[in-house]
């Protein structure tokens, strides 16, 4: 389905009028090329929200933000809510998080989790939700959460977030590549991984039948069609994996089709369903909890409207008893959903083993605070901020188009 | 929910290198504002597509272009299929049957009409709609409205489609001007109108019950809620309106929310439930039919990717036996989704007296071929075209920011 990417990202820097050229936010929205121009010109058209505003008052009311750049009727006409729009909102909310995780000195997951449980309720938009999950409920999750917070802050920094990696299934590896990687993926602890299907049945059957020889009986082995199949083909192909035992089946649909994916869970049951990558928004959610459409629910750091939206669908999880399993990768994806899983596993979803957060080897390097993979899990971060900032350099480098990697000189 | 709109448009012409100017295609995508620049940019970012191209081998296959430009992997990252990058594809797409039915000397309905099954099947893109509709049941649908094709075009040229208005439903205006307004729509020969609801329940009861009072036991009059309800508000406040017997309730709640849009159509029957003016594709009517969500669709002329899309619209809503009646006001949805209803009843959904047009008597002379509302009924435009090409005047005075009417001076 994404045939030719071409990895970018629409990068936002909110700055403040303070001496401190460090003291501003960061975010991305991630792209995989040309679109990226089309966000950056989504993300502008919000500036008059933004610049001139106090800073202590902004920060102090994230959750009032972003309603009030949600509430922006002109701009909500070309969603609403929904794709580059929300996305953009996303980059300036996400901004403002960093910019106050920075200045409280903290990384943004305990930022967030240090919040009580009425500070965080006001950070969701309720409006839609509430004939699934009402603020009321929403608290109780919330105060559940609270006890025993410090313990599982403790838990986490010492045990860390379990990782999946994706780096082994990437179609088109020969057989020999993906049995390497395979075993390197087991050798550096992960207890997870993932192959991308869809483009041939035949072949597909036989790339997890390998993995399976390699990897042996019980072992987590999720597959992922990136959106290729209608009910019907989506089925029959499951059926011919399903000796095989694939752990879960990632996008097997178009990611807003809530009945689809309701369907072809129940015709490939035990087997579980799982997405969200470009769920655009908390209503997408709900309803594909609503409707018994999903075992596990993959947020992604950049893809909806900001922390706010994406705490609507960590407590929409909770509520229905499913886990999230953050989407990552891309730019930047994984350094920025890390923060969102660490605090789910403190103050929301608590101590949960299915609980996984993916893993793609990939531009960690460009960021100021990379993404530690160890033993098969994220390490909690513990430097300020909410990891989108890339170094000067790669920033510099690349930026289109006057960067010196769009030149066709070397670096 | 739309306070501040500032009606706008994204217009685009697409320019052939022939030697009459006039041999261009005209499409828009309405806007209600700021967010007007970031359509524009989406729209530009789909240029490589276009230009250069061989003008009568696109022509010749616009089902083939609207897929090539869904399927354009970096840009369906932005939706998919969804918002901004939808609406742009929309206007491309769009702009091209505008020049296709020029070229042919007809209006773009008709250049519809005379289109045989097979290649109207070829408009669609099947791909997310087969749980629901095969091509092979579209096909079904198609030949049975090609018999008797020659006389729906001479019965919609004789009686047109009927209309409804809008013009004397929206908030604010005194109970004098709503009766004033009320019987002037009568007095037009309109034999339906709607009326806005959801700021404040006592006052839309008593509003409704005017209307009632003064249009008299069964004259159709709907109400509009601009999606500002989640589902266990709809259901009171609509319970409080029905002694004042609505017609159907439109937007409820938030357009893409299929199981609310279920919940409250069990909440509230026999009122009917209507949606569709930011339905974001054909994967939404899709489920809200499969849903029994909707007992009326309405869609938008520029909302989704464009003709092809709403044809699957239309053939989705045959399927269900539920009637299509398009959403207009705005700038030139009037004009440009006629097209639609007239090709419906002439060659999908056949005769049925539930289908209605939108009617808001608004920015009209603009266009080159304004709309004739005609004894409450659209009458068939017979210029050839797709409607949406506006007066040079027009656009050389409104364009942003250049035109007279932002300089401040008198136009």
């Amino acid at each position: 389905m994404n045939p030719d990417p071409d990895y970018s990202a629409a990068y936002l820097t909110i700055c403040t009028d303070t001496e401190d050229p460090a003291d501003a936010g960061t975010s991305l929205v991630f792209t995989i090329g040309r679109g990226n121009d089309v966000q950056s010109a989504a993300i502008r058209a919000l500036e008059p929200h933004v610049i001139g505003r106090d800073v202590e008052e902004v920060l102090a009311d994230l959750g009032g933000m972003q309603k009030e750049l949600d509430g922006d009727s002109q701009l909500r006409w070309l969603g609403p809510e929904t794709g580059v729009m929300a996305m953009a909102i996303g980059a300036v909310v996400n901004a403002l998080w960093d910019l106050r995780a920075r200045r409280e000195g903290r990384p943004l997951w305990l930022t967030l989790a240090m919040l009580d449980p009425e500070e965080i309720l006001d950070l969701v938009d309720f409006r839609y939700l509430t004939d699934a999950l009402t603020r009321e409920e929403a608290r109780e999750i919330l105060q559940h959460g609270a006890e025993g917070r410090e313990e599982r802050i403790a838990a986490v920094r010492a045990h860390g977030v379990p990782a999946y990696t994706t780096t082994p299934g990437w179609l088109g590896y020969s057989d020999e590549k993906l049995r390497r990687l395979l075993r390197e993926a087991r050798d550096d602890g992960f207890e997870m991984v993932k192959l991308k299907v869809g483009a041939d049945v035949d072949d597909d059957v036989r790339r997890l039948a390998l993995a399976r020889a390699e990897m042996g009986e019980g072992f987590p082995i999720a597959v992922d069609a990136n959106q290729r199949w209608d009910v019907a083909e989506a089925i029959e192909w499951l059926n011919r994996l399903a000796p095989h035992d694939p752990y879960w089946i990632e996008e097997p649909t178009f990611p807003g089709d809530v009945l689809a994916h309701a369907a072809i869970r129940r015709g490939v049951g035990p087997l579980q369903v799982a997405t969200g990558e470009q769920g655009a928004n908390r209503i997408v959610f709900k309803q594909l909890l609503q409707a018994g459409a999903i075992d596990v629910l993959q947020l992604d750091a950049t893809r909806v409207a900001g922390i706010g939206e994406n705490v609507a669908n960590l407590l929409l999880a909770a509520k229905f008893g499913v886990p999230v399993c953050p989407h990552a990768g891309g730019v930047g994806l994984c350094e920025m959903v890390q923060h969102l899983a660490f605090f789910d596993a403190v103050a929301i979803g608590g101590e949960d083993p299915r609980r996984r957060i993916e893993f793609v080897d990939h531009l960690h390097e460009h960021f100021e605070v990379p993404v530690r993979v160890e033993r098969g899990a994220y390490r909690a971060p513990e430097e300020p901020g909410g990891g989108a900032r890339m170094l000067e350099a790669s920033v510099r480098d690349h930026e289109f188009p006057g960067g010196v990697v769009w030149s066709g000189e070397p670096a």
